[in-house]
């Protein structure tokens, strides 16, 4: 059960690089491109730089609607998150393939991916940098975490078909930002 | 014993979004910043996007000097790595206070880290986001990786004092990038 999740806590889900599933909608039809090439840009509201080829289609659909949910996977659902990367949306309606479930979003007409411990809802802020480095900066406008999920086993990357899963959380002695 | 490694093979490095620490050097003075907002931008030459904040000391050095590396640490100096990101370097010398060992790099003047697992030789490609967003775009020259490092136990953060320690590395199906 996701519950809205405070805007300044955002960068706590994304700082420590998940691969994360982009999820989109154009025309009533919904698509899902999975993204490991994100950071952090400010924390309140919250700014997220995204880097999306303009090979894949997900790239059109944002520089039409200029929106997206921003979905986080876990070790449950490693299997459809790296398949949806593998795929093409053009031609294959990723949520009915790999049997994930589109939750309508509050503020943006993309879906939000049920199976995902947490969802970001997000306007294009800044597209920019879209036509030099793909780097798409979105302001999320609303966040839904599901927080009885805790030490989410996120997946990140390693290059290849090697993907980290979340380790133990440790607490250091002070403060980082 | 860092050896050279393909500049190809980077974003495999800091994809998974390890905490890092960047160093510099101004003037024949080293310092370190501990950083977690960072993505890959492009695979090959290695463009790697940075968020520094002007309030850094580091931001400074940066505008000035261009260059710095990128050091990843592991658990074994967990302690260490988030202490660089709790003092200024304008009145600390860090590689001293924290007893790191600063090696010269090959390509840039600021020093590498000995205890890092790896080291990216980086120069200033675009700097024209530092004032909007405080984003530096950095190209990689040159890479330094200890390959006897299997499964590095990176630092990932999650939030005011909460690390998570790289756990296992699976194989999933298919490929991503």
């Amino acid at each position: 059960m996701k519950r809205s999740y405070p805007l300044s806590k955002v960068y706590s889900l994304l700082e420590s690089g998940p691969v994360v599933l982009v999820s989109t909608a154009l025309k009533g039809r919904s698509n899902i491109m999975t993204m490991s090439w994100h950071t952090m840009i400010d924390f309140n509201p919250p700014l997220v730089g995204c880097v999306i080829s303009d090979r894949n289609y997900t790239f059109d659909i944002l520089k039409k609607t200029g929106e997206c949910a921003i979905n986080i996977p876990t070790l449950d659902i490693a299997g459809e998150a790296v398949a949806c990367g593998n795929v093409s949306g053009m031609k294959t309606d990723k949520f009915a393939k790999f049997g994930l479930t589109p939750v309508k979003a509050s503020e943006v007409k993309a879906p939000l991916i049920k199976e995902c411990y947490a969802s970001l809802e997000c306007e294009l802020a800044d597209g920019r940098m879209a036509g030099k480095y793909n780097l798409f900066i979105f302001k999320v406008l609303k966040a839904w975490v599901d927080t009885s999920v805790k030490g989410p086993k996120t997946l990140h990357h390693r290059g290849g078909k090697d993907f980290m899963v979340a380790g133990k959380t440790i607490k250091l002695g002070s403060k980082m930002a």
